[in-house]
């Protein structure tokens, strides 16, 4: 292949990892109608997910499953194959690998488990399906994995569990199958945009470090977030992180960090998660960004996909309510940003603007009595000012709940509805002026509203709205404060390379 | 009132603060038919919550408001008041207060702002309108505030910000009428149950204190959630606090807690916060359990109320898979918890129950190929052994997802609906054995999934009926650890008095 894999040089693009991720056809080996089956299942997802290429069930007893033929081996298909998904027994997949090998296809997913992750003869097995591998020459993930997914150009969902996330620019790499389902989900439920998705499984031909690469070049790929339990070769690793934190931010949930998660993490996968602190310091020299969990992980994500990076540590907060802004005062405090005094242009915007009482100060207190007009506008003013680096602006989608007890209100009949509208109607206004601020003044304008609360989420037209743009709204400002954190990190990383 | 304050003393319970949650009558001082008034929206916000007492609106001009009829003063009103809110102009505020006293009110919520919080001139009306309501007898709630809810028993929702919680167990006190909003708002999202609301407003009668005790003696609630800015009188708050947490737990978000977040407060309230690690030692002395935020402070409450304490530290895991295993071993650990290895009677009741490669370890990882019965039996055994004193388990709900892929597949046509419904019925079934496990061992059981993560709290047919029943599935496993290590700090508070 040609491959070069110091840090700084340039690796050529693995042409084989194109076939896996946007593959034209695709066969399952181990195709069943039986519903128990994992052949069964891998199928069906792959069907629901309105795969867009060909795809070509291969079992021996032949037949038909969903509708679609069943071909005795892949042999037997008349066509190329891209990708072949392996879903039957350890010494009968080694031999399928084999034969996807004559076949030419250059790329495979081994399913299968029993293989390095049970002791010694899975080793052994494992040591041959590797062998196998190389010499088809054909890039294969797994084995023991739970599949991928690649939502553009093809619309591929082939993973264990049905999970069926938008397209959009947040690569995934998980180490462990059942997680990895999770953050699909995730994605799916909260319309978080999916590149790529990869369970790794156990690493046996491909590793994390090659998916690196690969989502390094990979155009639809703007952000990656991987979730690891322990990296075999860590030299190889990282030097593949420091290339693609170079281009894209990089993301980590790392577990196995205490003494107990560490020995579990050994019988999970057997991976050795090694000295946390060691991780963490490669993690920093190398621009990888760790976070505890998921739903870290995707506020994250999400604010370097839709947002510009911050220049500074200052930031600038409007609160609709002291008490919001006090708590995101502190938040922002705790998580090492500066909320700066305001600086001389920002008071004069928002003292033409604003009543003769208003605060004066960051963060600025929009009380009750200040109109809604004055909201946005407040947050313009802290955009607009060079000597702030950031904005985190509370108080978005009250005016659904508003709306909504107005509309049911008992003898104000059509104008009940029409001032519901009009509340409506401006929140929108609203969304779309904070979006072209941001475009305005590449500057983060991160959000926060009780209205983006769990459920509320996916009720509150104007957050949806934004949502449906890429712009998450967060739920407390506490989170809202960690991403312009964590942001501001990468920034400075990226600055002092 | 013959009140003594000395904590562990008994306090005479303020009769007046049963008028004041559970009035028979209500008068609204202010009332108006302007749309854009307050006086216009708290009484529509009492008619939208089913407000099952009398309601006279007030209002010198008279005649009709959303159907009732409007008196132009209380002591036009042919009837007892039992609490008024008032939402007139400061000078006029104080008259009012005078003329409840006349009329015997026995409480009164003084909604009207432009008193202590805006410097001298309104200190000084504050303080005439703490003597009129000294002289009049009469127990006042603000001013400077957003209202009080109270849905059981007359279904008295009186708040600025358009909440009607359901009813249950949590009081909510907030020094932040937004906040107390936001807070209210979660809760009726997500079917959490409150029995008493106040937003405490500038506190110039009534204290955050005086609250606090009623709430130690209402028997509706179980457990007390607060958003606090600064205690006035720290003394006597921390004093009525201790007398609270010997019966109920307490939960405090504390806000100002760095020197930027103070500033903000006290340009919010006039609060003075104090030195963050005075607050934080009283806490601790107090048995008062402090959280750094919302989502926090409900995992924890509604823990409380649905679930039994921990008599130790001693926690047995239970994951569907390896990596969610992991990360929850890594938050127990990370919260103070002991992972401990599991006890004989325990690994005795898995070894008949699971197959021979199942991993005899904690957390106990329930690998694909075990049934969901036996994750059921799992937790059974682990919450039966006698050396652990809690359960954290992983993976529920997944049913809902994988049905409604079975529904939709192509050519099973009844077979695929007929296996949905049998994936969700068991799911259902599973979940009713495990508020059996919790009642029969008095342990607790806490459950985490994806499943629960966001929007999907209010899908998932198996996590709804669940929160239907008060016990609420956490969406990510360290959400479930920390809650699990804070009611063990109460627990161990409890035994140490």
């Amino acid at each position: 292949m040609g491959r070069r894999t110091h840090p700084g040089e340039i690796v050529t693009r693995d042409k084989r990892l194109d076939a896996l991720f946007n593959p034209r056809s695709v066969a399952i080996i181990g195709a069943s109608t039986n519903m128990a089956k994992w052949g069964f299942n891998f199928t069906l997802h792959l069907v629901h997910g309105g795969y867009k290429g060909k795809l070509y069930p291969i079992n021996p007893s032949g037949g038909e499953l969903l509708g679609m033929k069943v071909y005795p081996s892949v042999m037997d298909v008349p066509d190329e194959i891209d990708l072949a998904f392996i879903l039957i027994p350890p010494e009968a997949a080694v031999e399928a690998l084999r034969e996807c090998g004559k076949k030419g296809v250059p790329a495979c997913v081994v399913v299968t488990a029993g293989f390095g992750e049970i002791g010694d003869e899975g080793e052994s097995l494992q040591r041959r399906l590797r062998e196998a591998g190389e010499e088809a020459g054909t890039a294969v993930v797994g084995p023991n994995c739970a599949g991928i997914s690649s939502p553009e150009p093809m619309s591929l969902y082939c993973t264990m569990q049905p999970n069926f996330p938008p397209p959009g620019h947040i690569a995934i790499l998980s180490q462990s199958g059942q997680i990895g389902g999770s953050i699909q989900r995730v994605c799916e439920k909260h319309d978080i945009g999916v590149s790529r998705f990869v369970s790794t499984g156990n690493e046996s031909v491909l590793k994390s470090a090659d998916y690196l690469d690969y989502f390094a070049e990979d155009e639809q790929t703007k952000v990656v977030v991987g979730y690891i339990e322990g990296v075999g070769e860590g030299r190889r690793f990282f030097e593949a992180a420091k290339r693609l934190t170079r281009k894209k931010p990089l993301i980590l949930i790392k577990a196995g960090r205490t003494t107990v998660g560490a020995r579990a993490a050994k019988s999970h996968t057997g991976a050795l998660s090694g000295a946390d602190g060691i991780f963490d310091g490669l993690c920093r020299q190398c621009g990888v960004i760790r976070v505890a969990g998921i739903d870290a992980m995707f506020d994250l994500a999400t604010a370097f996909v839709s947002q510009p990076l911050p220049r500074g540590d200052r930031v600038g907060i409007v609160a609709n309510g002291g008490g919001w802004g006090v708590l995101t005062a502190d938040a922002c405090i705790e998580a090492g940003l500066d909320v700066a005094p305001l600086p001389a242009d920002a008071l004069e915007a928002l003292d033409e603007r604003l009543p003769p009482w208003w605060n004066r100060q960051n963060p600025v207190d929009l009380v009750a009595g200040i109109s809604r007009g004055s909201f946005f506008k407040a947050i313009e003013a802290l955009a607009k000012s060079a000597e702030l680096d950031a904005v985190i602006a509370l108080g978005f989608g009250y005016a659904d709940s508003v709306a909504s007890v107005f509309r049911n209100a008992p003898g104000l009949g059509g104008t009940g509805e029409e001032v519901a509208k009009g509340m409506i109607g401006s929140d929108l206004r609203g969304m779309n002026f904070i979006l072209d601020v941001v475009r305005d003044h590449s500057k983060p304008v991160l959000l926060a509203s009780e209205y983006a609360y769990g459920a509320d989420r996916d009720r509150n037209e104007a957050i949806l709205a934004l949502r449906k743009k890429g712009v998450i709204v967060y739920p407390t400002p506490d989170r809202a404060a960690k991403v312009l954190a964590k942001m501001r990190e990468y920034s400075r990383y990226l600055s002092s390379e």
